[in-house]
């Protein structure tokens, strides 16, 4: 118990920037959201049909927040068509390795949940 | 565009695990939970004194969530002292190099938005 208590200075798990972006990332939407934008520049309504189960005025709140927090942003295209556009700056595309991280976890995670099922229901 | 859409198929961004996993531990408190039993296995007064700010209500709600997704497991000793002791499964150890990465662009966002922050007031 020493041990970890002495060690507890070094870790992430006490740093508020951790903290900040952890809860930022993983705040409801954002992960596919920024998810969605590692593939280039996105209108409106293409994030809109990437994402099932998000409502516009969701799609919106986030976006505002993802790009206020300097991870997204925002372009107006004159047009035709006019259109708003959507891309990360250096900063969001940072994430991407991180992301693919959380994906590979969320996997296994995934395949020992439905085997831990299985094993109850035999 | 059709290119982006093209591999919007293969991206964990549409992906349902994905998802779920971002949003677990990125759900508030989660991660800095997690990341305080990265050193071993810990008592509920401890976790609560590591994490500033966070209520006995809220502490036990997460721990909760985290045990039965199958991150952490909870065990009474018999004492003396009687204790709940937390310990992270091998799943949640799983998490150690991903809350690090997470951590390591936390501290590359927090230093771009200082260094923006400074531009903007000079």
């Amino acid at each position: 118990m020493d041990h970890a208590e002495s060690m507890d200075g070094d870790r992430p798990g006490t740093c508020p920037t951790f903290h900040a972006a952890i809860e930022l990332i993983g705040r409801r939407w954002n992960g596919v959201i920024l998810q969605s934008l590692m593939t280039g520049e996105a209108r409106f309504a293409e994030l809109r049909r990437r994402i099932p189960g998000i409502t516009d005025a969701m799609l919106s709140s986030r976006l505002r927040d993802l790009e206020q927090a300097g991870l997204l942003e925002r372009r107006v295209s004159s047009g035709p068509p006019v259109g708003v556009h959507y891309t990360l700056t250096g900063l969001g595309v940072e994430l991407g390795p991180v992301l693919d991280a959380i994906a590979a976890w969320g996997s296994s995670w995934s395949a020992t949940v439905e085997d831990d099922a299985r094993d109850e229901s035999s």
